[in-house]
């Protein structure tokens, strides 16, 4: 995962991205770049590590520039290096072209190799250069033809920003598996982004969803929209279940609501006698609410979480790993003690950090503890950008649910149905994926697969 | 406010005391430092910033040794330098002293002035050093007898930890205002700190209240324990409205059942017709909880808080510190639109933020919005360690319940009442400090008064 | 200009690189870098700055590997940004390749719009990208085949050391414009570096230039050895002038030798009466004291040079400025009060500096200031690796001896003959590229001295 | 030692000490620190490492004031502790005084045990916090008075400038051990320095030694000297010899004259047939070039020294030590192959410098390696600023000259007779503190001798 962000203003954009990159944190951790354009040249200021750890006074007196965009990195597959982190930046055809970029695509595989075997080479491990290649290659004097000629060549997941001359360029693809928002300031600034958080905290009224296949380009004659060719709508619904923020509202379902509603409808699914709900904070709270209205029995807060986070050492004992997880979550022994608890969380992927809880909770006093899950079983990877693991290590895909509950410790161990968290979403349509609930990729994930393999 | 912890081991501490001060993280952001004894000498690593800022593999190499301390520093009086931050560590009388401190002396001012009256010079801005220096001076051959003149001559909030040459030394004043626990793990470590949190992650079993007016030495002997004078006990309630962790248990009292008692309380004492309940997170939620329990009101979540701060930088426009302030609290369009919020903080000091709040959560689509706090009025400032500006800058001292309501904009406004909030501790006796509210000062702070004029 | 070296060995390299490209500080101080092998992955640190301010004891816990390459750059054309440091590392064709570069290439620039005409793009804006995209290109399964078709596209100056796959390669252009050594240690080691002083001080015995047109490949198997078509000599005799450290032994010149030889020459050439000779340090002193041994005209040193260069603010005023040159070298008023002074430097390029100087030295009190220079006026601009300025900002291209001497306020001026200079090199042949002096370009530089109109 | 620097002026100040620290950089590179006054407060700024790398543009956004001081440290007896660094700020009286030193206290320890009796601690653990502290005990009003107090207390050698208030003072030992310098810009603006290369730098033109016992206030008034009592002249004569830069003129003596008038005398004091002169760069150059000139034999330069150094890593191996070693100094093999070689240094302290530079210059074929000290053996410790090892360590304290010769592995060897070191100084008394080579120490240094047993 990880989250984008593009500015086109009348004056300096460095600290909005800035600000606006601080919101979508949450997208990733790892690494963090700005990219502004000068008027004459692109200006890269990029990095591992957190936006505000990366940019300082001295960043700014360098990063001037009325056009930007900027990006936070999750730390995946490409592999922890400086070189992977984004904007990137690359010259071609006497033009300089900046993009960043948040999905995964299908096919970059075979793109890459292709392009490889043309002699391209790569500087990065990421597919996002894959994107940024093809979109050089096609330009010839036109950049929605070059968007529209890329688009035409990749497959799966992307929702795009880019800096080309004096315009700011952004597109999503025809599923819309990740979000992608716009919205126009009073003062005529335009802002796009992963989520909506950005948007609000810069200040933009007219906010609306880049839509699946839409190509915009901003410049100073205006916010110009194209489309390539749509397809049946694929948002990915693990953006509610978790990965945006509470007050995300990404096509049309706003993430708190949907959480919430989806504990009230887990409620009803899997009720169970018990003293207290407990979230795993943050993202199981909304879920743990809902439960807890619905099924009339008390929520209490259980669980503190550290708001600030250890730092990785390059070479950690594991004496230092356990530190720094009972650090992220401890549990209160007086909520706790002789209680029993319906322990709600967002969804269990490979279940450690589930067992590894519920021991320290039952160590902390709890008598019972019933873990509610308001997601159905994770059963299989994603190829669309959410980093999740290969089959082998997905509980889900290995395990009965009551296979499960033993693994993991809990007294019982209930997923809400499917039906239920698409009821949640208030949609009188399907347009969601949920390919890592069913396996039902609408892109195929052929070459990812057997790269899996 | 601080955080202090102090480790005494057969092992090296250094990285114990980082995850320990990570913990104590939300007691100070502005500086941190560790500093240990590595057999022969101290070594000790401060600087401005957060712990996991300060302290990188590179640190670790250098801090050696099986007995250290740490300290967190939140911005206080002393001004935002880093001679101000802590451990101190001193020479005198071929010996090295290191110490670090939480609270605030109301007589640091004439001991500083008789101090450099007698030619004393001081390196820092801070109360500390007064500590250090009176027991450096009456320190003779036996650390204890220091420490106990030096008691006799300070007044105050103090909570202490200290090394000396192979001897972990902690201390607390004997009117128990800052906190102060001690923990014994199973391998014989000994872990001293602000908080129980430290001492729950980092392993001890037996934790208990390091008393007031209390002595311990740690040493190769074991654990030595003595008293000064006792005097009647003023525990600070604040820390269970507003400072500690939700996890604290301190003296007797836990954070997170008195916040949501505070919140039943007040429901009673002060109840709304309305459809919502919202809290000021993060320490405004277990009151909101037990405020919409106890009511009936359904409690939700209508305010995001972003999980990662922004950078500050050294000179911010005013834009840039409007961003940064809507950055921090996000209000949930979807969860408030058109609805009646009861709206829940921990207490009201200058009143600018609850009105910047309530100003864009009616933005935001709130009809209603009624502000209730769970503690009474603060009217008076703290001599005791916690920063509240002056009696000019406290809304509630200078303004009518009915006054403040209007200026913050809400449609009503309640505080819980003190007897309501000593309720809500389930302490027989009255054994906290309430100066904040009442200006019931046990300790004459007069010459802080005056340098307040 | 810049400095490369590469390591083959059974023992981590990375320290040993580190040296190394300290002793080749003085090629480049703009930005350094290491890349190692550590048998599975590149590892690549690199950055801004000098060496020693670069790497620190955390990055060598990440740069563990027995093979690796190491880069120095001077700030050239390309500009001075993050991503034109080296070494540059690439992904192709399920390969990775790392190369660094010295020299420069006369026709990267119709090469790059080849390759971008193909869909090629580019991340640096270094003619040593267009290498690395070609041997990329080229490789089809022999390292040795896919260097000899970039060597048959390439044309101008390069000595590239590689890393590829377990291979330590190097490579030098057919004309043997910039230097590059080979040597063997006792334990088997191998270097490869841009000049000796790493040879030497990393320790290796057999020392000997890698011949214009070489290919090496250092493995397992050993060291292997091929030639691309060789051309006539074109060595670049500014290396001996200026550019090499004084201990440098280059293609059979050693640089120290030779520039005390044309002084001494210089003085027959162009004797006049005074009092001491003075060098401008350190290039001149040789020279210098090649001039007054031979002349019998007593050396002295009267220009103190600062050994710590001050740091480069972002946006220095011209009072700054100021400080920054005088920073750099004081005349020292008590050699100079009343004197008659012979002036020797290396070189004039702008003249700008040397105006400054005399300005200077005749305010500290010398009486007469006569300039030697000990090689001839640089009138074209070098196209293979130096960074001289465009004819126009060259003073020698635009005026005649005795405007020079006006212009720079010197008494005298004179240069050395180039055929003194030639007879300095106690070369039989003439094997040097002398092109910025003569203009007789060996390998057409056709499309840059386009782009310089 | 150290090097001091201190401006008075109408405007901002902080580049001026940064340019002015940058050309003292050769007294110290340990640690480096500015304070300045910004009106009403002092800002410090200090650190371990360069001077260039110790600032940046951050640092001079906070660092504004019309008055500074400065200090570079050498890493001396005190350790490398960051809170060793200078310049030290202390608070007293409801005063601030910052203060650097440039020297030793020969009572030190006496009245810093007399200090900690009165129960005054330290926190660093050097003698500047001494001066300090009394300068603070001793203020009542009166700053003049607080020094001369201060003075009659400290023996030894110190040369101080002090920020108190809006005033620059400055104070200098009663027998000028070490030097410092004063000068006034046209524009008014006051600096003094350890050296006279600051003060040209900034620029003023009347420049003149601070007189040994000399008290000087600058304030808006003007610059107001005062004498404390004065003593017969000490001025090190090893200032001379090493420390200072070449083209310093302190107490009337030139540092590049003297040394090259030593080197003169001593080639009529001791003789040898060579092929030869070669300095060991750069403190033995100028006395090279006077054996040279004086002895007819022609100087080379033989020995290639590394204008970058190597930064020292925490634990550096053995390897990683000799590295450093030849990084440092490389032997010119052409120059010194089949040559009978005089090899001419600064003084001789410890001996294995000299043995390991012999032993790789005679590897790279030296044929006769001849050593001339263009100063007598070091045979007593240093006790006014000058870092010599205690005198078990100091080779010519232990050993006879041709011992000496014997274990450094010379041809032979010899030292400058004390009267010919004096000649060179062209003073017609001897004002020179000669300790190190004849044990007259003027100031008993009787505690520190005791404490080196």
């Amino acid at each position: 995962m990880c989250g984008v962000i593009g500015i086109y203003s009348q004056s300096d954009v460095s600290k909005k991205l800035f600000y606006g990159l601080n919101s979508l944190q949450h997208r990733g951790q790892e690494a963090s770049g700005i990219c502004v354009f000068d008027g004459k040249n692109m200006v890269l200021d990029k990095g591992m590590g957190l936006v505000y750890d990366n940019f300082d006074d001295e960043s700014f007196i360098k990063l001037k520039g009325n056009i930007g965009i900027g990006h936070v990195r999750y730390a995946t597959a490409g592999g922890s290096y400086e070189y992977n982190s984004q904007p990137l930046l690359a010259f071609s055809k006497n033009r300089e072209f900046a993009l960043a970029h948040n999905g995964n695509l299908v096919n970059h595989k075979s793109i890459r190799k292709e392009l490889e075997d043309e002699g391209m080479l790569f500087q990065t491990a990421i597919d996002t250069e894959v994107i940024l290649s093809l979109v050089a290659k096609y330009y010839t004097g036109d950049i929605i033809e070059a968007v529209k000629k890329t688009m035409s060549r990749i497959k799966g997941a992307y929702s795009v920003v880019m800096l080309f001359e004096d315009k700011l360029v952004a597109f999503r693809d025809p599923y819309g598996y990740r979000p992608l928002l716009i919205g126009r300031a009073k003062n005529g600034e335009v802002i796009i982004a992963s989520e909506n958080a950005p948007l609000e905290i810069i200040g933009t009224d007219a906010i609306r969803d880049v839509e699946p296949s839409e190509i915009i380009v901003v410049d100073k004659k205006g916010i110009h929209s194209e489309f390539f060719e749509k397809e049946k709508r694929q948002h990915c619904i693990f953006e509610y279940v978790y990965f945006a923020r509470t007050d995300a509202t990404l096509d049309g379902v706003n993430s708190y609501n949907f959480r919430r509603r989806c504990g009230e409808i887990l409620s009803k699914e899997a009720p169970v006698d018990a003293d207290l709900v407990i979230a795993v904070p943050d993202s199981g709270t909304p879920g743990a609410m809902g439960y807890a209205q619905e099924s009339g029995i008390p929520f209490a807060e259980g669980l503190v979480k550290n708001r600030y986070m250890g730092r990785t050492f390059i070479k950690p004992t594991p004496e230092e790993r356990e530190l720094s997880v009972k650090l992220k979550l401890n549990p209160l022994e007086t909520v706790l003690r002789d209680k029993r608890i319906i322990l709600v969380d967002d969804s269990i992927v490979r279940g450690t950090t589930s067992k590894n809880l519920i021991m320290r909770m039952k160590k902390a006093g709890a008598k019972e503890v019933h873990m509610r899950i308001v997601s159905p079983p994770v059963k299989y990877p994603c190829f669309y950008g959410i980093d999740t693991p290969s089959r082998k290590k997905l509980i889900a895909a290995n395990y009965s649910v009551e296979e499960m509950r033993r693994r993991i410790g809990a007294d019982s161990l209930a997923f809400i149905s499917m039906k239920g968290m698409l009821d949640a979403t208030l949609m009188k349509e399907d347009v969601f994926c949920k390919a890592c609930f069913n396996g039902d990729y609408a892109v195929e994930p052929k070459e990812l697969v057997e790269y899996e393999k």
